[in-house]
């Protein structure tokens, strides 16, 4: 290995949480990624499909960058790779399932035959030139994750990716604590480590935990229909289900596009073992007496359209909700997505069905490490210097807190936020300075087009919708050549609301004639759609307390 | 007391939660109502700065209506009352506290001198020409709660109103559980009771378990400034930060218009109880040192502009957030509000401060009944038959299982939805019919002006923006007087889209002009509007995939 004196920790990514996404690590002239996903997008970011991160400076460095090493599958790690591609193109390394739920990304984007996929199986390692790549097995809601070990001129830098410590996983390993210890026992340099639980104590509970629970259920529902709603990528939990269900029984249908994809993904690449003669057609369900049929689906978050939100709403082609089906619900809503989960509850009650869920039943475990776990990392890797990503500010001060508590002096630890240069060196680690970062939003086709202007436009609209006041000006007479029309939309019915409309009519005859006639200077509409638009705001706000947006169009005629 | 068959109950109220906010008894002539409350808008009803229930049937029916009856002051038991009066004028009967917080409120209307407030102490009871009404003491988050037993020709209908069972509240006494026992004894027809948490086993903690938490707070803190964010109208709770600032020798100032009126209010009216000297002004908190200062203030929802808000974005007029801050936030987030408090929490973290909630430390007890109060109160009162109320449809349905286990048969419960005619006789409880109910969307000035379309209005514009497309027709020549005007909002700048910008410009100049001469037709304006919006609909989807509003504006010239 080369002599480099510092290697740099850029952390790019990330919406409210920090450190997310896409984190960037600079040793020598080499430049790495690790990780290239998107967040969903806040309520104050109407129309927004995704986030991702601001990619200039990786792109303003193309000659000097790499490769991308994912840790997993989730979109959170993996949404932002396309866009990436588009603009550079570098060798993609990651597990045999991340990689196959990556191709199935990329041919979304018409990208997976000039895309470089290379598989690394959890164990190996991948020599660069300034730096060597080593993937560690991991537990986490997904099947075949890893956390990532950098053997750099500087010592190791870790990055434990989303993990949980399991020893009772429903398939494969526990998270290969042995390595991690025998890191910690050559010495790590630096650690990064999620915080996304570090507020709750204890552990987070086996996958193992859920596989009882859902036997239990089953087990008492001997007369019921059951659903079971989860999220598509947790391929053990759906194994899980399948398992029961062939345990008693029952035949197992599949609703949900996602869901179907990653069961094919995951079969085919042998992360998933299905019985013979347990799947069956969804169409099929209602042939057969339902306490014979189980029904996986899509929907968990109460997604909109989602297959179990139209199931919810009798808006599904096949199913139909009624007191003979049981709904398990394998999943914990996303912070946001409660009351859309709430919503889709109601109503399966409505339609006579039985709700479990995991304020009710242990039918899911959350996949992030908790107190004690990441305490235990902390105890095994021993790092000199640490890092707290993957969490909301407060998440990442009160892990540095922990690891303070573990015995990391407070000089040792940086929180940092996206964009930050972090230097380390054998002395010490610390933010020399920042390159550009931020949030890119994308919304159908564009990307980065739509910034701050146009989400407060939107939220304007939202609130209080639009008035449009048009006037036309004959440029010899002075006068309107017609009347003045008002349309709105968003606002109230302006025609049920005769008095309103017609006072805004003759406001706008009167404004602008006023400023038709003020004078013939040649930007007379500029200053007339001004003149109009406080007029009407004004006067609309007196009558109605609201403040729709106003959109003047004044046009001459010569 | 007059011999009548039958009682009729109609929930009349909530949104989505049934049974909540106002509900009519009709015995015999007389119709009364049981509070008269508010709802806070959905995700889906952007701008809606309330929702109110139908009172039309009232309105139809205020001959034989005949008085309000208010169980305690909360906003969702007494907001629409302004909304009534101005429709119908009849007495309001609350407890001294309840009718504080509603002239208050009536003083924003203007019609605190017009209404009838009749103070009824709890224990009293109002005698009315077919029923009377009984105020009974109950424990809730609010001080002069209570719940309303009407005594009828057909037996004692009880409404719980929102309670609790606390036997050490912080002030006043332990809910009357004798009174409800002795009613029980003697017979109870019907009992309404809250469902908000049906779903949480066990007892609701008792208001002195958050004293005790906050005096061991204030005991570390004896370096910090503290600051508690609640609700206002929390009397008990204000009254238990102030006990325990003065224990410990700090001063109290108060932030936030709410927290003030309430303090004014509950003070007047002999409700709290304030030491001498230990009020402070805002302005004076920053000569005191730090650990001599505590601010009770509002935002504990996180709401924009509140008091902890700007002091989270360092827009607070007086207090500056430093790491010498010590934040409490005596609240549960209420479902939807979990995001906006989780960004407060950051940014007070950001400037330094320490944060402690209820998923920390015990700093906040629900003031509504779990399930073994619940049953507590189903044994006491021994209910002949059941009206669950107040609660989603999943929480009626589990508190009339609930009921089931209490010895209640399935047949004596009715699980209805507001506008509900619910029939008591001798015999049985049925639903025999409805009245029209529904939510009146309150914005701004307008009281029900905002129906579906304009909300689906908003939601579109929210979501894409809008696109106004404005072309004049000569009549005589046929052509355009000039070129096409592209406007648009929320969609992306089209200025800096000019190729985009440029297409759409000639589509409307093509499109318009196409239509114009296709022949002289009176309503060509009409059909040349939809080929318009149709034409730029789809190419504006097929170049961007997004789908905003297009408002085509076409006018002809004479």
């Amino acid at each position: 290995m080369k002599k480099i004196e510092k290697i740099r920790i850029i952390p790019l990514g990330g919406l409210n949480e920090i450190g997310k996404n896409l984190t960037l690590v600079e040793c020598g002239k080499d430049i790495i990624a690790l990780d290239c996903g998107m967040s969903f997008p806040d309520d104050d970011m109407p129309g927004i499909d995704y986030v991702i991160p601001d990619m200039q400076y990786i792109v303003k460095n193309k000659d000097r960058f790499r490769a991308i090493f994912i840790t997993h599958g989730h979109e959170d790690h993996i949404g932002a790779i396309p866009y990436l591609l588009k603009q550079i193109n570098v060798p993609i390394y990651g597990t045999k399932m991340t990689l196959g739920i990556i191709y199935n990304k990329l041919k979304e984007f018409g990208l997976e035959n000039t895309a470089e996929l290379i598989e690394v199986p959890a164990g190996a390692t991948v020599e660069l030139d300034c730096l060597d790549v080593e993937f560690i097995h991991v537990n986490h809601s997904i099947a075949d994750a890893v956390a990532i070990a950098l053997h750099t001129p500087r010592g190791v830098i870790l990055d434990m990716g989303d993990f949980k410590i399991d020893s009772t996983p429903i398939q494969g390993d526990m998270i290969d604590l042995a390595r991690l210890g025998e890191l910690g026992k050559e010495g790590v340099t630096c650690l990064l480590m999620e915080s996304t639980n570090v507020e709750r104590p204890g552990y987070a509970m086996s996958e193992e935990k859920v596989h009882g629970s859902l036997e239990n259920i089953f087990r008492k529902a001997s007369e019921q229909r059951i659903i079971v709603a989860t999220f598509a990528s947790n391929v053990h939990r759906v194994q899980s289900i399948i398992d029961t269900a062939s345990k008693f029984g029952r035949k197992v249908a599949v609703s949900g596009r996602s869901m179907i994809t990653v069961l094919e993904v995951a079969s085919q690449l042998g992360y998933m073992n299905i019985p013979e003669n347990v799947l069956i057609d969804i169409d099929m369900v209602n042939v057969l007496p339902p306490e014979k049929v189980v029904i996986i689906t899509t929907g968990s978050q109460g997604e909109p359209m989602s297959a179990l939100y139209r199931m919810a709403y009798s808006d599904h082609k096949v199913v139909e909700i009624n007191n003979h089906d049981l709904v398990i619900i394998s999943a914990t809503a996303i912070p946001g997505n409660e009351k859309m989960v709430n919503k889709v509850v109601n109503e399966l009650y409505r339609s006579g069905a039985e709700v479990v869920n995991d304020a009710i039943s242990e039918v899911h475990v959350s996949g992030h490490a908790c107190q004690e776990e990441l305490k235990q990392i902390f105890a095994l890797t021993k790092p000199k210097y640490f890092i707290p990503v993957h969490g909301e500010y407060r998440h990442l001060k009160k892990h540095s807190r922990l690891a303070m508590s573990m015995g990391i002096p407070e000089n040792n630890i940086i929180v940092g936020d996206i964009g930050d240069i972090i230097e380390i060196t054998d002395e010490k680690i610390e933010i020399v300075g920042t390159v550009p970062a931020g949030r890119i939003l994308v919304d159908g086709l564009g990307v980065g087009d739509v910034g701050n202007i146009v989400l407060r436009d939107r939220m304007h609209l939202s609130q209080d919708g639009l008035i449009i006041a048009v006037a036309i000006v004959d440029d010899e007479t002075r006068y309107l050549t017609t009347e003045p029309e008002i349309i709105s939309r968003g606002f109230v019915y302006t025609k049920e609301n005769e008095e309103l409309y017609n006072a805004l009519k003759q406001i706008t005859e009167d404004t602008v004639l006023k400023e038709a006639n003020r004078g013939h200077s040649a930007d007379w509409e500029y200053s007339a759609k001004t003149a109009l638009k406080d007029t009407l705001t004004k006067y609309v706000y007196e009558q109605t307390k609201r403040k729709p947006m106003i959109l003047p169009v004044i046009k001459t005629i010569y």
